[in-house]
């Protein structure tokens, strides 16, 4: 064979490859099987099918790849939110660490009980509570800093049950799907009702997922110059509640087009399915229900599953799955592994 | 030669385009010029300077592609925004089409002046007046039919000096740079004062920058179920001004990494260009100067061009900019072609 011919056949290979570079890694992906951690069943299969008549040239189901956008809640639907949310953990911490700061906390709530352990009596100010505990341990630093004070705390920080650190309380099932999707060719986001530089200090490292594709609760931050050096300070107040309704307002405001597939697992994404349900051509909606005490945890209240105050998954919202034809995932079938180990 | 010798080649050439096809496409980039339309000189040398010292493996300013992150302001530095504010254009017209559903308007400001074609008195109420006229224009309906009623008006208005369309209004050298940040790895966004639901309907088609990567200012939505259907409401109220302090806090809600690059021209700038100076490592801030009335047009007040109300370059914008190192572009001299055509 003439070196030229091969030249060409090396010029042509590099063309082909340059050209479909995508194409190709979705065939290679598509090789071996791209969830192994799920359980042969109707929700791996619904999966799988849908990334494929989506993708696929020539479907009538097919979407350009700037199109594929894909939104995931965060907490129990990429890691575990019992027995608290791990933002609330890290609130908790937080007032013990800055107690010696604050004397008035010995007797104002629900700080007071917080430093006496009493997590129940604490947060029975209800939402309140909350707001006042994330302003007093969120705020008053820079956004650089608080950067930091969460990447020293996830990486020190246990799961109360496992000892894990919460960066290895994620779902393996889920991981795999993040990484399917992305090899074809979705742009994969989180919409969480944690607040969003709480997770982006870790998201990528952990999920792959860049902080410009978090997108979550927020507090207001002002830009100041200090010393010459220009700083945004983050304020006591709260900009935006990324919960129930507040989740297609936000995808709306940070994305500008509406997703073609939505994942969560309670109450507070009922409207970001149902928003992403509503745009037109083929659309993938999934609900992730604990069914599992003995990996992870059971929670509902639907099926007689014990209800929880956080993160609940009503028997109205099963209904309203089983009704608009989105997919419940059962952790104890579906899921062949919970954790990567 | 054996074809197991020609299998290796191929898959070896295979392997190679995979593994860097954003090196090989960023050598062919450097081949031809990547700015044709920027004369030589000191501001053309110092982006390619810049992008080449940021990329180049084994350099002390290398940065990572996932930090690659360039912002772009956009009425003046990446498209033209005189003799009035496209997004004003598109206001005003507005007011003349509504008019009939508001018979109120002919005796309230800044509607009834609108409507006598007297703009000068329709602004004398300053950015109350202007607020009520992007209130009055752009609320109220789905995002959807705003986003239609965007499509429809970009493309039917036409610039009242050039007649060309706006989406034509567009700098041809600020076109090569986003162009030539991206083959070079950088994720490019706008950050405008401008409604940024006004550009996302064109910014793709038109500089390449999809809807995500667009940020700007905006007005409340709420989300409804309406006859079943899922819908996100344009509500009266302001959300957030993406102007002056504001980029900054946008940038960092939206993207949360600090630019390595920014690009403005006027006033409203300044802090975008100081956020993105104040981050470790190398770090690139430009402005564009308009001082080409024959091609274009020419405001300051810098240099004694004349005062304009909207997208003023100071004197003290010139001094800061020397002082802290940022390229003055003056259009006149360093852009050898303004538009496209």
């Amino acid at each position: 064979m003439k070196s030229s011919r091969i030249r060409d056949l090396i010029v042509l290979a590099f063309a082909i490859a340059l050209a479909v570079p995508s194409t190709f890694a979705a065939g290679l992906a598509r090789a071996a099987d791209p969830l192994p951690s799920w359980n042969e069943g109707a929700a791996k299969s619904s999966i799988v099918e849908f990334v494929s008549k989506v993708t696929r040239p020539g479907s009538p189901d097919f979407v350009p790849v700037p199109e594929r956008i894909a939104v995931f809640d965060n907490d129990g639907t990429l890691w575990c939110e019992q027995p608290i949310p791990v933002q609330l953990h890290f609130a908790l911490d937080r007032v013990e660490r800055l107690a010696p700061q604050h004397p008035e906390w010995k007797s104002e709530e629900p700080f007071a009980s917080v430093l006496k352990g009493d997590l129940k009596n604490a947060l029975a100010g209800g939402e309140h509570a909350l707001l006042e505990l994330v302003m007093a341990t969120h705020a008053g630093m820079t956004t650089t800093e608080f950067e930091q004070i969460v990447k020293d705390w996830i990486t020190a920080s246990r799961h109360p049950k496992t000892g894990r650190p919460y960066t290895r309380m994620v779902y393996q099932p889920m991981l795999e799907v993040l990484a399917y999707l992305r090899a074809n060719g979705f742009k994969t986001f989180i919409v969480s009702g944690g607040g969003i530089e709480f997770m982006r200090p870790w998201a990528e490292a952990v999920y792959g997922i860049p902080p410009e594709q978090v997108i979550g609760s927020s507090i207001k931050t002002k830009f100041e110059m200090k010393d010459g050096k220009p700083i945004l300070v983050r304020l006591p107040e709260l900009n935006f509640n990324d919960d129930k309704s507040g989740k297609p307002v936000a995808i709306h405001q940070h994305i500008g087009r509406r997703p073609v597939m939505a994942f969560g697992n309670s109450d507070g994404d009922q409207q970001m399915l149902e928003y992403t349900q509503g745009g037109p051509g083929a659309r993938f909606m999934l609900l992730v229900l604990h069914d599992d005490e003995k990996r992870e945890y059971a929670y509902g209240p639907a099926r007689g599953l014990r209800n929880v105050a956080i993160g609940a998954f009503t028997p109205a919202l099963e209904e309203h799955a089983k009704r608009d034809g989105w997919i419940v995932v059962g952790m104890k079938s579906d899921w062949k592994r919970i954790f990567a180990d």
